[in-house]
């Protein structure tokens, strides 16, 4: 069965998340039915990143396994031909070999959170940034940003509700920087992230931008390795799963935590 | 009574346009609505640009007259208040005299068009730009708005609705160019503008941007003076009223067709 990798692009805001779940609709299972309409028969999607509910994604990678060999353009087009009533698109398919693993085989997750940051609220970008009023210092949070940043326990800042065993997890990018209109952008990325990580950082660095807490106050957070020292999470409306790298390298080389973000 | 301009960003899909209606939703309503809920009695909102069910707004304008001094921070706080479940924002509420007329008052009104120009449709963005699946030309596009701007008799580019007396129109600016996230931004600015004017213009340089329509043509149509020359008229999605532009100049001294957008 030939295996192809999808790029896709989704709004989150109608779905309980990305994986599929029994009574409520989710991304995979959106995809999957369009699928299985191409294929006549059912098929299983394998992601790279399970968004939470209100997540949105510009760059989402899967994978599936399709009983023919249609050609990349052709799945990407009958796929999206299939779904035009969702807000979620494949933006490019192509065959790959059948070691590709989308959730095994990634390197490199990149994250973005968006905050809007203004006295009026959001009214285009409603449902897609998180709205903070106050006026955010970009510098001070930047400047905290680097204290979490690198190889740490970061039980502080995951969701008590997070599977994975270990809690250890290097932090390659953490920045923080003015986004065009408005906006306060914050970049992540990270072989693998622990569940609602990056909600967690952007509370808390929201608290350094009001003036709340100091860099110092963010140390002593994550050295507490206690989920009670967090900030609060922010909304998932600002979160984007934005890209997904690969290597060709066997997946055996990886570090030991992949996947449980 | 103190009047007020106030700067409104607004997403248009959920109402039937910018103007009170009977039967229907509209951002004008939905303001007046709020104003009405700070100030305990009627009042009548006026905008710049009277945009059509499904156009967005960054930059709208309107001036309305209240019966107390509030004070401009605390008139877009209260609106914006009352407007909670709503995708309308009062950008800024500020003081102004009695002689600022938002619509007949207006010297320069900015549109933008966005068009995503890709093979997959539009996800994050859905209802906010137009999905044009072929791809365009930014170059030619751009040398056939050249022919469009200038004043002319716009017969061609104007609803058959369009209740100017005039069809004449000074087109300070027509541009195309590319955007970020494979986006195609066209922007106009004039006085004012007729009915349906910017998406004709919009779903004519897409002709040319597939390579069916050169600028000669584009040329052609607008010398006919007939509605039935226009390439279709693109939706409303892409379409955003972002800015609107006032002088201190009395009302007397502007050109002869102000308003009739």
């Amino acid at each position: 069965m030939p295996r192809y990798k999808l790029t896709i692009e989704y709004d989150g805001r109608p779905y309980a998340g990305w994986q599929r779940q029994v009574d409520e609709p989710s991304v995979q299972a959106v995809i999957e039915r369009a699928a299985e309409a191409l294929c006549q028969e059912p098929v299983t999607l394998f992601g790279a990143g399970r968004t939470d509910s209100g997540v949105h994604a510009t760059g989402q990678v899967a994978h599936i396994d399709l009983p023919k060999a249609y050609g990349g353009d052709t799945v990407r087009d009958a796929l999206n031909a299939h779904m035009r009533d969702e807000p979620v698109v494949i933006l490019s398919a192509e065959e790959v070999g059948d070691d590709f693993d989308a959730r095994f085989s990634a390197r490199k997750r990149w994250y973005l959170y968006r905050i809007l940051n203004r006295r009026a609220p959001a009214a285009v970008r409603r449902g897609r940034v998180w709205w903070v009023s106050k006026p955010l210092d970009v510098q001070t949070m930047n400047e905290a940003a680097e204290v979490l940043a690198g190889t740490h326990d970061f039980t502080t800042f995951r969701s008590t509700h997070c599977q994975a065993k270990n809690p250890i997890r290097t932090l390659e990018t953490l920045t923080v920087m003015e986004g065009p209109e408005d906006e306060i952008h914050i970049t992540a990325m990270a072989q693998s992230f622990l569940h609602n990580q990056i909600r967690s950082f952007a509370g808390t660095l929201k608290l350094v931008g009001e003036g709340r807490w100091t860099a110092m106050d963010v140390k002593a957070a994550l050295e507490a390795r206690d989920r009670k020292a967090c900030g609060p999470v922010a909304p998932p409306d600002g979160l984007y799963l934005t890209a997904v790298e690969y290597t060709n390298e066997p997946k055996r080389t990886l570090p030991p935590y992949p996947g449980a973000d």
